[in-house]
């Protein structure tokens, strides 16, 4: 029942070079992979999938399906404090792909393995009569108990953002057509952050011992910062004023009124965490040591759920509540 | 983008228990789990995609779909010798799919993690138009550099396999109506195994120190040895008359006329497995002490591919090469 088509093999070719610079990946010849932490260190891993027409338009480039696919799980090693070694891939192919195609996927694994050192570990390649459907099994290293959670925010604790929140909506928006622009450079900075997310990884590692709890922003700010006040038992209150909005999205969406979106809008795979106020002087010394801009942007609190509160404190959001992210 | 619909706290509520006894797990409540091998222990990690119509009639009842797709990749991890000790889940799943579906997949899941002592670290569900589709990503544990690999097979080497072969394929075929039986005990035991298939952990474990190469049967027997000799540069010569074959598999197909079906059927998720001729009692003994028989099969020979010989030594069946398993 399996179809092994001889495409297959030649995927096996057009991959093995990823695996290069892997000693455990077996030249991804065997069965398995062999993986082993540092002395001191244990592993941290994590599984995404994205599926063609839900988590990427399917007319989508393939090296930047490729990139977004390892990114979105290297953020989620990034939020976590790790330091990226290596993935697995499963692919389910449609029919209709071209090796062009998966050369240019190929390429776009190799681009990012270069960039952010890791290496493919092992797979597997499957046909599907459905839509092109990838997951991702990213793993590296922490010291051990050094892993930021979820559920270590604590009451008092400022709360943080990375880079800048919206961009990676507002791209889609652009893509599908539901919003138009003019400005071409912003077109192509908000269409970058939806298709080719950057995990924040120097970020990470350089807040381990400052956060107290970290996750990435892919379900939006607000859903995402709920996780944290649900798994943490507190409230997270943000300040619509101070969210981070980039010069594009500005210029596309205006300002105040396009606050709410910027909060709500899934995709911007930045870090959102928690630290003591007392340790702002830290988290500005790891922003600039990683090069990316982090801003305060609200409080922890007893209670429960989050907030987005205008100048006046009033909650201008609906109501979000986080729920687990299996 | 994405759709995270309410459904989905529901199947993180339902799996929140399959993690229960894996500390690293952290409740399923975080973006990553945490590994860590004992001291001496190197991790063995493996995936394998299931998609709906390909991998499995997609009337399979739920929870033989969950087992399944749990041990195909536990058979890998059996094949490496390793000791099995969690999975990851990616499940996309159709709009049809019900909660009562989702039920007994979680329960399918939950019997096979009390029988084989595996928990549930971690996951992520999405939402596809196309069928369902799940990767699971298995671990486990061995002693370092004790991994069973494939490309360890010498010349001189016994050639074994595991229970019987071509059962699973033989299932398949009266599952899909290509063939029937009358002889319902036979038809039970075949469809079962090509729905349930059976990881020989307790052996994998038992051939360290024993078995040169080794790995699963899954894309068939000729194919799977075919992996070996490939990856070891070597040639396997397999007796037909000497194919382990199911009193099930010789009522309904026969026996003689068979024996290629046998030996080129997938999914039996038996071990193949080559080790010094001098090895044959203690790969007698461990087939005992893991209750479940070894059938010596074949002769590891200088050259390359492998052969289906009859009993005047000519080759039976078409030429099989392997390839790699990307």
């Amino acid at each position: 029942m399996t179809e092994r088509p001889h495409e297959f093999a030649l995927i096996a070719e057009l991959f093995a070079p990823l695996a290069a610079g892997a000693s455990g990946a077996l030249g991804l010849r065997d069965d398995a992979a062999l993986l082993a932490a540092p002395d001191g260190y244990e592993i941290v891993i994590t599984t995404d999938t994205l599926v063609a027409g839900v988590h990427f338009l399917s007319d989508t480039p393939a090296d930047r399906v490729a990139r977004k696919a390892l990114r979105v799980n290297l953020s989620d090693l990034a939020a976590k404090g790790a330091e990226a070694r290596g993935y697995l891939l499963a692919l389910s192919l449609p029919g209709d792909v071209s090796m062009d195609w998966l050369h240019g996927f190929a390429d776009g694994l190799a681009a990012d393995q270069r960039m952010f050192g890791v290496s493919l570990y092992g797979g597997d390649t499957t046909a599907t009569p459905g839509p092109l459907t990838l997951t991702i099994t990213a793993f590296g290293f922490v010291p051990k108990g050094a892993m930021v959670r979820r559920d270590g925010a604590r009451a008092g604790d400022a709360v943080f953002v990375s880079g800048s929140v919206g961009d990676a909506a507002l791209g889609l928006a652009l893509l599908n057509g539901e919003r138009q622009t003019q400005d071409e450079a912003a077109r192509d900075f908000l269409t970058g952050r939806h298709q080719v997310p950057t995990p924040r990884l120097a970020l990470g590692r350089a807040l381990r011992g400052i956060a107290h709890a970290a996750l990435d922003v892919s379900d939006g700010l607000l859903a995402d910062a709920g996780h944290i006040a649900e798994t943490s038992q507190l409230r997270l209150a943000i300040d619509a004023a101070r969210l981070p909005l980039s010069d594009a999205f500005v210029r596309v969406r205006g300002d105040d009124s396009a606050r709410i979106a910027a909060a709500t809008g899934g995709d911007d795979y930045e870090i959102v965490f928690t630290a003591p106020a007392e340790a702002a002087e830290a988290v500005q010394a790891a922003a600039r040591a990683s090069g990316v801009a982090v801003t305060e942007i609200g409080r922890v609190l007893p209670g429960a759920g989050v907030a987005l509160l205008d100048a006046a404190g009033r909650d201008i959001a609906p109501e979000y509540k986080g729920f687990t992210h299996f």
